[in-house]
């Protein structure tokens, strides 16, 4: 079997699951390389860097150098932002954090209101836990079902929130307005920084 | 607020997502301090090394003194066996991943078939994803259903498995027994390690 490469481009205040749950589908699968790709092997502690890393150029030209000769070009949460700063999603569908759907716009995406859309080879997934259904989705494309299926046994995926809260569509109208206000100041941050990265030459 | 201490006692070859499903959770709690607990500062990476943890003395002993104070103690996974190395699960209705589950009366404790398992302030959740579930039903206990579900929506926790293969009792057959012939080491390797455990002076 040819061997499988799988990157994944971290960054300081990574949220840790955002990374985590993919590479827990991803590396179960047969062949699998794991490549963790940071610009330094300093401890990466958790937090919301994402959008520091749109406005880092060796990171965004990395990813858009990769993404020429990758078979698939993907993202989870806001990740899918670092993407669109490196012009990826251009014309194409994606989504992202319910939180920063609207902002896709900026990097010249048209929203899905889906979990995981894919367009082409571009397969953008919602807020953090998504990358576990995202993970498993890909790993059936790569490997087959029946991989898929004993890779989502062995983490024992069968989840059972204690709410039903997970889908703004869905959350309690107090969770919803509680959090929108606490991501104003974030948002904020990811128009004005994508604002600087396409206004720059 | 008074602060809220929540340790996680982590070693070599943990499986990452049993640690960072409940840290993503449980980091947004208000006033919680994180407490990652290692006995070297070196990289963790991936893997299945709970069976070594069972037999260091040093990481079962701290586990032991730090229970005696702790307002929950809890484990994900086969951490339930860490927790049994220390005699924590003597009589306790407990879980752990569902490839392992027979092995809990070697630690004195009662397997009760649910995905988390609450007997007095002892708390254990199935394999790997179960720690998402768990961490959002314990941050209901500490901070109330408003902040759960608000930290739920946070991280777009609205599961939508590919498949439904997560629980033994649906997962197809093939990746049942494909599974299961391949834990056969790892569970031979638990049983000698408990053996060796429970038969030291």
């Amino acid at each position: 079997m040819s061997q499988l490469n799988i990157g994944f481009v971290i960054f300081p205040q990574l949220t840790q699951l955002d990374f985590t749950g993919p590479l827990q589908v991803l590396s179960r699968l047969p062949g699998a390389a794991m490549h963790i790709i940071a610009k330094s092997d300093a401890p990466v502690p958790g937090g919301f860097g994402v959008v520091q890393a749109i406005e880092d150029r060796e990171t965004v030209e990395f990813v858009r150098r990769q993404a020429a000769g990758a078979k698939y070009v993907t993202s989870v949460c806001t990740g899918a932002f670092v993407l669109g700063a490196a012009g990826l999603l251009k014309g194409r569908r994606a989504t992202t954090h319910w939180a920063y759907t609207d902002l896709l716009p900026m990097v010249g995406a048209v929203h899905e209101k889906a979990r995981i859309v894919k367009d082409g080879n571009v397969i953008t997934a919602g807020g953090v836990t998504s990358g576990i259904d995202f993970a498993l989705s890909i790993a059936a494309d790569i490997a087959g079902t029946a991989v898929a299926q004993s890779i989502q046994l062995s983490i024992e995926y069968d989840p059972a929130p204690p709410f039903d809260a997970g889908h703004p569509d869905r959350a309690p109208e107090a969770a919803k307005s509680r959090l929108t206000a606490r991501y104003e100041r974030s948002r904020e941050a990811y128009r004005a920084s994508l604002g600087r990265v396409f206004a720059s030459p």
